[in-house]
């Protein structure tokens, strides 16, 4: 299949939930507008965010690894996006050599016109700071014209930090509020198959209205009901003020 | 003239020369995409940024003033703005009740989907800051229901801080490298109207420039040669995250 | 009736509805244990923040003034808070020296062993910045030996800072997670009597949520259910670390 | 002996002074109080905070690690805390994936209500940096419900750092000022036994007097005589705003 | 008497002892290198600064305000500094046109190589706030070729802020440490005559201590006893990097 | 050769074109006025920083990195400085524990009386963190007293951050106005051997242009042309204010 004219979105998810909760609405609006979607996922959050799965009788880590990755496969198929899963391990994330060889070939391959991921600094999750730094590593990599992969190097792509969960805590300032009301629908539908965090699909629906209704009071239009925050890390670079 | 379809840009300015300096792209910009711009001219900078005038022998505040004006109209002219100017002193500015209602007039009737204006805080020149304040202020009053003049109340317009002179020293952080190659040549014609400040040309020059090179580094693309930095106060509301 | 072992809590609130929705809940905690609680309320809001009200066909401003009066003294009433009214007009808040003087002196009165207060930098609202900053001009003052009026000098009591609309934009960051569960109800039936802000209801109640889930997630009993964030300015000063 | 109703402290130390130094009147306080408190201890500093012991002729570095075990345990003794030493080299200081598993156990043993360590940037002294990183490493994942250890996950414990040695220089904020009066003469105490860098004692005793003089003016009793400065990284959980 | 090659320091202090706190050592050092210091004393800080004044049976304003002048005459004398008194007010400081255009003119024959002043920001004390404020914008007036006055412009004096009470609160970070040792004994003969504020002299004796023991761990000679810390508003403009 | 009485200037520069744009001017000037200056060069930029070279048909790495090593040469001889090439790899740089330990040994070598490095953030590049990060870290190593190499431990060398590319996105406040309009020559001549980044030369050109005015402007002398801009890490100490 031609990707000509489709543009492409990268999200670098620590764990396997991450890029649902946080990112679902952009890779829904951009596969909605004919873009290519991929998820890069590091770990499956086996230990660390499958709380729902460890209450279960005897669970264990292979079968927690195997449902999340079905799940997140699930989700990622809903969305429309494609995913490589990683299998880096969690809590704590751990990237070496290897991976992050693997990391710049991916980035390379999907070409990203923009690329989303955690914030630099999140006091409670360290692995989202890791997958933070190894990206914008990997990413000044793979823009090197002396490294010489099969792939070429790439450009200089928008990194945007998606919402951490305890926003101020983290430092985290929206500079965009997305629209998601029409894809809404989609991003509903993905977080409902992760049932290892089922406590976190009214938290991030009520989320969505917030963002929601300060995207209007930010001057979007009166019908937008759902948005999605993030934070540009780089200036945009455009021809148009209005 | 119908104003239908068009968009509005209001650019709020201290001195009479820092439209043109910081934000005469953009409003070229503007202008040429076929939207309206109206410059708020606070006061003429006469006494603080008009040096090439006062070293003319004999020369006296009220010569000064009208020279300022007519280059600034000139400036104007040529960037395609419509302009007003307040007349409210420099060094120190200094705006009251009745100036800050007209300011608030002003801008219901120009009902701007974005302001560009100074930065908060400019350790060099209070008068930027009492500007941001200002605007802010007016911004605010301007929206409120209750508050009846002739003209209804505005939405919610994004601000962009356009770039201070010593970026560093005063917290500004490009989030807008605005692409300005097309329009270049007005910016260029309105800088060699200043004649007071004709110190600045080539310092501004150099600056597009800069800003151009930093534009084509963050992906912009390489036909981009001349670029001006702006800065969002507000996150942005948009339907699309590529 | 005798104050003896009772502290005082002042709430200094910009416009009438602020203290309900952003103090409601330490408002009624503070009386609920036995404390006093006062609210200076500088402004109805009458302009700015009674959308439901100038909605009507034929209001006038008197009468927003007289509701919102009205809605607010419910209010307090519903919390168990005193207040005082000083119509000082909004958008914009304006605070002459007379009624600073009346301000030093309704500290001086209350006497509070802590305040609350607006965050230092609200970019979409200047009266909350500027009742920020007259709260710290005017507790400085109420410190002063040498400043003789009829109630002595007041201590050092902490300033917290209740949250904004938008919390980010304004660099709050939540420093205390106050557990309002017992007391909501009570929040909730305060909130439910400003009708011209009828749209805040479900806002501010889907964020009392929020910071519950928060508030757990912070250490806090798993019986929390609702909450309210709140940042100190000054350090706290305490005799236990555990 | 019984834990019921006990609280625990553990206090996360670069080298074998810093608990006694910056943390040991919070250590001696939470003791006083019927609490547990616990060091882990990741070096001697033997090779950069032992001045006073290189300055001996013929010194070698097993006697100054000695040494500084000794005199550490002293201090812990009289400060009414246990200690593990972890003996992971200082200057610098290093912290292996073993060393790293040894660390989570050891928090999950103490199970704490609170945790001291080190600010996140202290640039004098990157070890400071590494013990702070590593704390909200291993916190994060003592607390994973995948992670299987013999000791059950651990809940959201606070952490506070405690005070550097140049406080501006680290971004430190002082958020709490705990009253040391009661407890000072076991911190003085424990001071002395410090021997390789008793040039720090008149320092850090002139430090408790300031903060204790700023504890009163920031509405503490009029009793304090020493303090102890402590910054909070999460927001505080509480059903008290007075 | 000429003044050739002599420098020029202003102190620009909110109330009569600040700049003997704060900026002593600094003033005594550059009238020690022969240079000339001038103080610009905004009130005499006579309601909130003088305690031990207000403690003494019978005392009233006018008495405290002429005590309090005495004292800063002295501590002036003792510097070595020449001293303006403008009578402002404290608690709250207040500064009308007339007293800014004062201001103004004081700076212009001060001609002055650099200015010291307060932090921008004191949550404890909004006069030094004012006082920050408008000496910015006094700078600024006081450089504008078109202000004619009886003095010539000024050239781009650097701003150096001194230390406020509590530093870290403030926002203060030190960006020299001014060895005073040599001049510590005027400092502290200044200090003794402030009798109004004698409760601090023991906490700014020990703060040049703290400073001092800073400066030699920052590479200053071993023999420093004594130091200020200062803050530097601007960029150093030097011809040597070592 | 004697090296009685000269200071020493230390360089730490992630590629071996950095030190040459970012602080030639400062090397010059050191050199120029009798002081020693060298660079220690981490890697060649082989990958990252030789587009110029790579666009050559059959170029390789060895043959890159042969043609860096002898322009980065060229540049420091022209400039007066020793250099060290530890040949570390670039995108990513990578430094282990015996690249640690020989950067250490250098440092302690020269025994430098200030060093210059990269900021502590820069998002585009984090080869230049690494450095940054690195520097300290050695810096730390090399102060203490029982780490026993040839050579002694060093002092507390001040740090100053040369400017990045993007100044702004990093973080980087000038501190120092450098006055190189002397020795610019020099830098010329040596930025024009870097043929592999000759796209960077009007850059830098323009740039020192640039701070050159900034200079002037903040009370340098007016005969000022070229300046760099460079930021003090740690408060400096010195014995005048004026």
């Amino acid at each position: 299949m031609s990707t000509k004219g489709k543009k492409s979105l990268v999200v670098f998810s620590a764990h396997s939930g991450d890029f649902v909760w946080r990112a679902g609405g952009a890779i829904a609006t951009a596969v909605a507008q004919g873009h290519r979607a991929h998820v890069i996922c590091l770990s499956f959050g086996e230990r660390g965010e499958s709380q729902g799965l460890w209450k279960q009788p005897g669970m264990d880590i292979e079968t927690v690894r195997a449902i999340r990755r079905e799940e997140a496969q699930k989700a990622a198929d809903i969305l429309g996006a494609s995913i490589d899963f990683l299998d880096l391990g969690d809590y704590p994330l751990s990237i070496d050599d290897q991976a992050f060889d693997t990391i710049v070939d991916l980035l390379r391959a999907a070409n990203p016109d923009s690329i989303m991921t955690h914030v630099a600094n999140d006091p409670y999750n360290r692995d989202h700071n890791l997958a933070h730094e190894t990206l914008l590593k990997a990413r000044m990599v793979a823009q090197a014209q002396g490294n010489k992969t099969k792939h070429p190097p790439i450009g200089a792509p928008q990194v945007l930090m998606f919402e951490p969960h305890q926003s101020e805590m983290c430092g985290f300032v929206p500079g965009l509020l997305l629209d998601i009301t029409d894809v809404y629908e989609k991003k509903s539908a993905a977080m409902n198959v992760m049932s290892a965090q089922s406590h976190l699909i009214d938290y991030y629906q009520d989320l969505a209205v917030r963002r929601g209704v300060q995207a209007v009071r930010n001057g979007g239009a009166k019908s937008i009901r759902y948005a999605e925050a993030h934070q540009m890390l780089f200036p945009t670079v455009r021809s148009a003020v209005l």
